[in-house]
């Protein structure tokens, strides 16, 4: 029987081409109640990191039993190894790249398996284009109801990459780096609030975030409160520090890109500097 | 009960990162049964008018019952409403930024709520993506069938702009702007053929059309009836006149921008410009 | 009854503007049941055969009953025809420019009709924009259940093209063209396996392709498998050659793009070059 299933698709796959339209059509052809969401198709390309981060940002707003398939597989065609991974509530389709650390990180029961039955997969099996013959089919299948079992064994092997953490260097230094640039030129730190709680008591101390050379010595809780081109600190969307401008770019103003330092110096303006 | 109804979202998110992706699942989670439409997530950034414009070209062709999500919010954060708004068969939630302004223009009955029932909203709130936190989950318990008074009480003072009108200067000089620049290059200026009666007459009288001290003297009735790189005038699908070239970017050929002003002079080439 | 189908979406629309938004709301206006799947809004603009190519590497991935639309229409206003065409188990709307050529030439039985019931059509028509006014409307009608003889007559002098296909100069040199470049530049050929059977024996014959006056010679079986910037050939997932690099783009690697001349020269590197 059919069942109504939401299918989330994150791929670096971009717009341009048939790519993601052919998946979709390959899932809807096995099971038609399938509910298809795109989040994102224009991942950095190649790049697991982007997709990870992506998906942890997106897949626990979304309800219970949603199927996350997730393809952004450099190795494509080679021997890394299709998995199929289950939470509590949700399920992950997606090349064993470590593309799923983040939800390894986050979730405390996490089961992951190595999807070996290929009579889900197409026939013949393309070597540069697995989300069509591999990954869209398993996705079409376990919306239809098949057990997460039938797909494979479980695996404990899994490849894993530990996420950037930011750093107390000392008590006045925490180190981090830019994690992404949205669509704004918001950057995006890996720096929490818990990094460096002293910003946020009641009395807050003053501070200054240093990156590519410049400094932002201002935090906000609205972008509209920041003057023209002036670069501040929010904490975002996504529970980091961001860096911002109202209505511009701070990554144009700042000259900033991602995978670039970002340290935070507590204290009064004369405190060493990182 | 859930409710199969569909919700439409015009967002300046763009495409690249997951806030889009996000604000389906939230209203999803809320009610399965939304049928969610994407209209347009690369409106320019921060721009109300091009949202409003978006909107108004497109609402009109959904069916009735149709929830209407416009997330174009710059002052996301501070003490600008959200609004939940009511014409005789559609439905818009939307910032108090104008973003509704030529909804409220075109349409006779309308009312408008300040959205205040804070138990529909995600919590914690974040300060800068409501598009998550308090919109799209209004969306979805609207699109569930939660009554419109049940979201907060009807306002009268909700902000509004008056959209650039074309302005008759004399007998012979029309002036207008371009409102935008479409994926193809054509320039969309906001004068109709009922500001220039005169080009329409069964003997239409001799015109020129001058942008970017250019001028554009020929009105065509299909794109294809144009030379390669001449740039002629039509009136296009959004009922205003545009700028066009056969198979090419009359933005490019003529360098202009949106915002730029544009004069309609009437009658034979003697005649005075703007 | 309303029934639910697929209805796929080709267009060069792009996604800066509110047209694909206002074509779903057209269908879904007519019929709430249609599931809408957009494959693809970047085809390059005007550009009939990249349509076409995008059309027949993606319908055969839909299941039975899906409908194609198609809106890749330079012609949009003239006298050109607007099209239904219909396969065994696939129907396509479009207009008459060619832009099915490639399913004709695939599929054993199609019947091709004009669609000249216009009372299917909105009112009043745009000259700008049938894809709202025309095909839309009639796609939603179609999804709807309305038989396909109702839209009109069947008609044989169709526009068709003859796609570029691979030509065997001699022994030693086949020709062929970059069809298109994907997202990740790899630079897809219209050289399949078959026009060079020497490349695929068990004991492969050495090779060089040319193009723009540099030359690979190397055939892998995956993406992963070259060094960096290294740009070797593949058989890629639409069924032809493609030139490829390792996490980079072949196609700027080679600075090489659409139309540009392939040769695929066979046999040991003292042979005579195209």
């Amino acid at each position: 029987m059919p069942r109504k299933q939401l299918v989330t698709l994150i791929t670096d796959f971009g717009s341009n081409d048939y790519y993601v339209g052919v998946m979709k059509g390959v899932i809807l052809g096995i099971n038609p109640e399938a509910v298809i969401v795109d989040v994102c198709h224009h991942v950095t390309s190649y790049d697991v990191f982007d997709a990870a981060f992506t998906l942890v940002q997106s897949y626990r707003y979304f309800p219970s039993d949603t199927i996350h398939l997730v393809i952004v597989d450099p190795g494509v065609g080679t021997a890394r190894r299709p998995l199929l991974a289950r939470t509590i509530d949700q399920k992950f389709i997606a090349p064993d790249n470590g593309v799923l650390s983040l939800v390894y990180e986050r979730e405390e029961n996490i089961e992951v398996r190595h999807i070996t039955s290929e009579h889900y997969f197409l026939s013949p099996i393309s070597q540069t284009f697995q989300g069509r013959d591999i990954f869209a089919p398993c996705a079409g299948w376990l919306s239809k109801g098949v057990e997460v079992d039938k797909f494979g064994e479980p695996i404990t092997d899994y490849a894993k990459f530990t996420p950037p953490k930011a750093k107390r260097v000392d008590e006045q230094l925490v180190k981090g780096v830019a994690l992404r640039v949205d669509k704004f030129g918001n950057i995006v730190t890996n720096i929490s609030p818990e990094d460096v709680p002293q910003l946020f008591t009641e009395n807050p101390l003053p501070f200054r975030i240093l990156i590519n050379q410049q400094e932002v010595t201002k935090l906000s809780s609205t972008f509209a409160a920041g003057k023209p081109s002036e670069v501040f600190a929010i904490v975002g969307s996504s529970g980091y520090i961001e860096l911002c401008t109202n209505r511009g770019s701070a990554a144009k103003t700042l000259n900033a890109t991602r995978g670039m330092e970002v340290g935070v110096v507590i204290g009064p303006a004369g405190a060493p500097s990182a």
